[in-house]
């Protein structure tokens, strides 16, 4: 689909029919283009956990405040951050040339090592931007997500066994659309939000 | 253009043709499709400092490391969150029904009042959502962008006079490619990123 089209009909959606599914080459489909996003350094620190059993799904709704649509979606996904990405560096920078790895590896470890703000910032950051081409990629499907931060992290933790490097980031529900979508909520406008050279600078009029 | 197709050509950029200029008309229609991005009860924590004129940019690349990518690209753009973005609510909800407002306003300002980290983490997270929704669009129109986390913050705070509810999330640079794409780098397989029901569950294979 076009881009522009998908931009304009994506929205945040909370009511799916729960009798259709989507099949798990469709999810890996969709995985595959999500994995292409940036990250910092190529570090990647994102991990998806997909729940779409009934019973895991009615656990995992309960970690969310009961939230319907975590259990009548086809697939209810925990986006993670993962605090040491960077440590998979070497790993990542496997294939590159020796001279760059032995420039580049050391860089990596030294900006985040023993710097948890930043390892947190990382990964909500990353997460968050393979958050939203997984909500592009499964509207180009025709499919509806809702991205939600209305969840218990402790107790989803527990449910979906993060380990203690990861943290949860969002759940974004994916699945195929029940009712029309209402009308879409204001949005600040433009000239509001961005702005030229300082945050008190002029706005983007666009004229 | 098809999603598919930038999703596979998006690639973070370094290499900019300095002759050549983005309109403030361009960029206006690329911001009134980021700005659909989604957030946290749509409260729209981002906001975008662009800076074009050469001698601005010159500054803002000192304070990014030097990188001659924030000089050389038509507008470089600093994305930021905003901590306080929760009391921007009444605003966003001044439409809906009163009914609604005095069950949402409330719910909203106990949400972030006084937790300092999840203000910080939904300024990234919202940030980091629009700023993908920003380099998918301008792929769309044939333009590169460059991800950046290599910046000193407190120098770039200080050039484009953040306020002190304000974050710099990260930088994108934004203009004409020069140089031909290198090879993508090594991604993680989906099926290590991409988990069932648990952090250690079986990986998404698509079989």
């Amino acid at each position: 689909m076009e881009f522009k089209k998908i931009v304009q009909q994506r929205r945040s959606v909370k009511s799916y029919d729960p009798e259709k599914a989507i099949s798990d080459a469709e999810l890996k489909e969709l995985f595959d283009e999500v994995v292409l996003s940036p990250s910092s350094f190529n570090l990647q620190h994102w991990t998806f956990i997909a729940v779409k059993e009934p019973e895991m799904k009615k656990k995992f709704r309960e970690a969310a405040w009961g939230q319907p649509q975590v259990e009548e979606c086809s697939v209810s996904i925990l986006v993670c951050g993962r605090l040491d990405g960077y440590k998979d560096a070497p790993k990542i920078y496997d294939e590159v040339p020796t001279e760059v790895q032995k420039k580049v590896l050391p860089m990596i470890h030294d900006f985040y090592e023993g710097k948890e703000q930043l390892q947190r910032d990382e990964a909500i950051r990353s997460a968050s931007l393979a958050a939203m081409s997984l909500m592009y990629g499964a509207a180009d499907r025709g499919w509806a997500t809702g991205p939600m931060i209305g969840f218990d992290p402790e107790a989803v933790s527990t449910l979906l066994k993060l380990t203690p490097n990861m943290i949860p980031v969002m759940i974004i529900v994916l699945g195929h659309q029940k009712d029309a979508p209402r009308p879409r909520a204001y949005r600040h406008p433009v000239g509001d939000v961005v702005r030229w050279n300082a945050s008190d600078g002029p706005g983007l009029n666009g004229a």
